[in-house]
């Protein structure tokens, strides 16, 4: 079957490479997609899936319901795009001026459209039902996942497969990770109150730039001090702004940072150690404060076994593809809110682009190597009727403990 | 003498307050001063004075020469007004957007003037000359009184005496110090220069906010640690600067301060200390840096035995104005120049008004009770006499070493 | 073949009891070992076996030929015992006043030769040769490793296994892990020189008190900004002692602390980095410091890809044993000389007693369960003739690279 | 009167001379006075003055009623010795192995009966009452003078006098100083309790050495930040003593230091940030700590009307001698309590020998210029008969406000 189906993929490449020049000419921000799920829903709909509109919001869900009996395995794609005014110079740039696909959705989008083109053609010998989720707004916090998660879009789903194209990542390799594959990535504001007064007159003040230096080199003691050598954690702050005139002590310094971890108990720690740090600071300083704390996305976290399954899947079915363990990514993604209720595996497409040099992600000159997309939907296609073949085994491995 | 000169000063009351309203509505910013010379030039040209005009740039110096031979002394009036919108809703307001003499030296001014006025009366009797040093710039370094010794205005001077109206300071009261009076001011500038970067990838950058952090926290231990306690200085940071963005590195961070001190040894080891905490940290932590120390006018150093005598003739002739020593004041005065060539006393007399709160220098409501203004005519008067009549030994004490 | 030698370990199982007890009671301290190695020598003599005596000073080298041409495979244990008074109430426990072996070494070395009895019966099968390394002084830097190859044991070796037996970990069960296994542990001294004197005079003092509190400070800060947060590494201050008088401000401080990291590269980023902040501080302090930094024995790496098909051997080979990848450990073994030299997997083979609770190594109440003797002789002897027949690769897969 | 007073006086050195040299050689420890007090009583008895013995424990009170009425004033020398082992080869060096009369009490007791004898012979003329007060244990917290006082050793006294003979101050000279003259000298423990364990796990501890680093920066905070900048305060940790072994995160620090003050407001702000800055930074970090902060003697505080007369009376009436202010004294003395109940002078009489090197106090070699007996007791009953003659106005004079 999954001959069949990447032969499918193969001679429907084209229209996926139409499908996300369209949607790259025309991208929508984050929470304002209009045209985006009504062009999905509509392509949905004209080949024959069912399809529920506006899922928590603004989503689209397609079902391919298979002619046999069997499981729910679910395949997401994000859709929206960014804030950035596109600087390529390609034929299909983003006619939206100061917004543009410079994350690769419109590519997930055409990967995931496709895809359900050539499943629906096989749909009678489907043992099972593939869900189809097509998420808005993935890059701004709150995220759209939640929303559609809320609205039912996993009901009766087994496991969900994800993936993201990535431009610094050379095309023809897949990478994959056990465990926790992206960071969560947190955001704090801390505003420290002291009591302004005259540069010559210290005693008179609650300095606030000396309060905040202290509170700076104690924060940065948690990961040394607090965290297990053998987890990762980061707490930077980004920006520290305080005071004016050369000769007036500061009664306010404003502090703002980001914490990034791949465990929930880890993240906890560091929020309750920071909480400690500048209370106790403060306190010893005579300081007020006010401190913001926002969790961003929590970390994607695969399932083991599925992962060591999908791996296995990937290397056979995938002849010309490499597949490989990648070292954890420091980045945010809402597909972990998905993961968070159901099991499954989010994984990496290299669609490091042969000719110039690769942009990052996010970056006005970004672009991808489009047949990314097929190897994407091969991989996306092959680990689903593996699934609902019985081929996977879930489980999260018990973490490793260390020898004392 | 005295006794004849006071009563005259009494007289010319009327005429002081006049000219102080003249000044006070057509005040003139810091080395932009053309009317206000001229009137005062005119004005003791008027009353039969030799003048010099152009001093240095902008300063007016008149020269009453005595009926017998003698010593020289000096006697100095600043005339600038400072950047300030006038909040007042006196008759004699300034008259000039955004300018206004909100430190009085429109006061200093016509004290001056009619004190120059009531010695020429008696020009005859004095034995030596009286300088009057009427300066430009005060308010903003590098000040005119450097360039008005430069061009000549201590020539044969010997001692000089100033005085400075001070609004917070009671109404009928003269406040004296010897040795240092006021401060040094000194600001300085640091920029640290890190290398930013991703705030989830610390290894690859130098934190300018972590290096500014540790920089803030050692400058903090120079006062505790390597300052003479029976001394005094401040070191305050007024503004730190660094970053934006939640989750990038700074790679810069600038931070902008004021040093106090009321000795030259002192100053200089701050400023050692600085540079050497700074070059360490920095090393310490792979940054690199740019550090501007400015300094400001220098403390203001009385003579010690001048001083003495000086407080002795005020409590002897000024019967009903209460002499007092006052503690040190951190601001700074570029009369320190003239105290570094000649030695002098420099006192403040107080013009706390009666009615209503008094408003601190440099405030937009700022005023005075006026007859302050003939308190410290009758004092520089008074002091000059003396020192004419041979009546002040000069001399610094030795400094008082502590026992080990 | 494979059946055929855990049938006979199996056998000899009561012999590996008797030998381990045997050298229990006579524990020989690190660089002090006389008779161990006479025992073991003698032992592998008797047994038919060629023995290089005093190899790398106290040493013994085995050499088990095959009947047919091959490879070269290296098996390590180590002999010596550590300075501790035995405190468990066994009927063999050490008869040394204050040596004990409180490390397992005795099972190690009895595992040895049982294994080695029982290889030598099949010398005819085997294709290639067995050598067996029987190193003293593994528990005091700079350890016998690093002089038993210089003095050619591993002449021809291919490839090398060892294990540690550890008391924490079940009986029954074999960890392993690809790459780092075991952290290095260096130790440093740092003396910080300042100048002392009163209490009440810090101004003409250097505080070795706060020089080092500053280096504490910003030592603690290389974790978190000079480190890949995927990666390892653990600074911590064991010791600092500085002053004595409660009015004296002190002249010295000394600090003792230890290193920890998995990674030469990170180890020495690691060094670089103290030595920088340590240079800096005192510079920027006016303090002088020594600095003595010494490494501990290297990281234990195993070869990752033996390491793949080891776990994939042991996991067929020995059915009841339970064969589970584990967290880096983060002390120290020198076995770790001999994988610079030539690949080879070190594992740990878990003893925990079931009887009561079980002590940590080095602890006066340690114990094993001698069973897991039987299980490592197995693992041991397996791994040494599956790569003996050919079924290892070897090499070194490339290291993860993050998505950037 | 006071002619007639220094006459006798210099006849009677000789006699000081000798006592002085008795008390040298029999020297006894704070509380632990015997026979030096018996000593000074019988000979005040000897010479025909009523004595009260024990008083508050080891003191001795003579009384001079003077043969008309008037005030009482009470002069203080003190009696104890310390426990050091002499190093002088004087021929009337220490008898007492261990024991010394290094800081001149001997001299201060011989110096008092002496004048004692020569003021008993001009009994008759004086008006109103001296009262001599011969203290034990200066040297040792809590000191002799509390409990004298206590016991009734102020009784209807309206002022005191006193001195110390100075070994670094010039012989010939008397120093002075109003307000201030000697700091309060305070001690305090901190220990700082942790949580022990591993170096390569301190995510398990809390790290005792980093928190009181921690401490130790912050504290050295109080005086460039708490303090008014032209008042005086030290703080200096002596002692910092934590851990032990280099791979074991200590759980206890132990830090022990001096406060140096010279007003109680500012010391009370001083302990206040101290115990807010320990705290905080505890909670910050997880830890407890105990902290017990001795107040030692308060700051003697001379009455600064009083010294200013004392200051012109000693240069009317000691022509030979150079009376000058001095900066205060950072070590501390009982005679504060005195002066916090009644007003009063003391100063310090220079002793610096001429023939040598002058050994500073408490040093095994002290030794004074006698010849500063002769100043000292001219100066104390100089000072007690001008005060009886209505000389000494009272009054302590406004603290000087600094002009804002």
């Amino acid at each position: 079957m999954e001959k069949q189906l990447f032969h499918r993929l193969d001679e429907l490449y084209g229209d996926m490479v139409e499908l996300r020049r369209e949607f790259h000419q025309y991208p929508e921000l984050s929470f304002q997609e209009i045209k985006t799920p009504k062009m999905i829903a509509d392509y949905l709909e004209r080949i024959g899936i069912d399809v529920k509109r506006n899922v928590g919001g603004r989503g689209i869900v397609g079902y391919i319901k298979g002619g046999k009996p069997g499981k729910t395995v679910a395949i997401r794609a994000d859709f929206d795009a960014l804030p950035i005014q596109e600087e390529t110079n390609l034929p299909f740039a983003s006619k939206v001026p100061g917004v543009m696909h410079a994350c690769g959705h419109d590519a997930h989008t055409a990967t995931l459209l496709v895809l359900a083109k050539a499943l629906v053609e096989i749909r009678s010998e489907l043992q099972g039902t593939i869900v189809l989720i097509h998420q808005f707004a993935e890059e701004l916090a709150p995220g759209g996942a939640i929303e559609m998660i809320k609205d039912g879009c996993l009901e009766d789903v087994d496991v969900i497969f994800g993936n993201h194209i990535w431009s610094s990542f050379s095309y023809g390799c897949i990478g994959y990770r056990s465990g926790a594959i992206m960071a969560s990535a947190d955001r704090f504001h801390l505003t420290i109150h002291g009591r302004g007064g005259h540069g010559a007159s210290p005693h008179e003040t609650v300095d606030a730039i000396v309060v905040g230096a202290s509170i700076v080199q104690q924060l940065q003691q948690i990961v040394s001090r607090n965290i297990d050598p053998l987890k990762s954690a980061v707490l930077s702050i980004g920006s520290f702004q305080a005071g004016g005139a050369f000769n007036v002590i500061a009664d306010q310094a404003k502090l703002v940072g980001t914490v990034r971890t791949f465990d929930k108990d880890i993240q906890n720690n560091m929020i309750n150690r920071m909480e400690q740090i500048i209370k106790g600071i403060c306190e010893a300083m005579n300081a007020d404060y006010t401190f913001n704390y926002e969790k961003g996305y929590p970390a994607v976290v695969n399932d083991s076994i599925m992962t060591k399954q999908f791996s296995k899947i990937m290397k056979n079915n995938l002849n010309e593809v490499k597949v490989e363990e990648i070292a954890p990514v420091m980045g945010g993604e809402d597909f972990a809110y998905y993961l968070q209720r159901v099991p499954g595996v989010f994984f990496f497409t290299g669609a490091g682009n042969m000719e110039g040099t690769s942009y990052p992600h996010h970056h006005p000159k970004f672009d991808i190597d489009e047949r990314a997309m097929l190897i994407a939907a091969k991989a996306l296609g092959s680990a689903a009727l593996s699934y609902l073949s019985g081929n996977f085994e879930i489980g999260i491995e018990e973490e490793m403990k260390p020898l004392v």
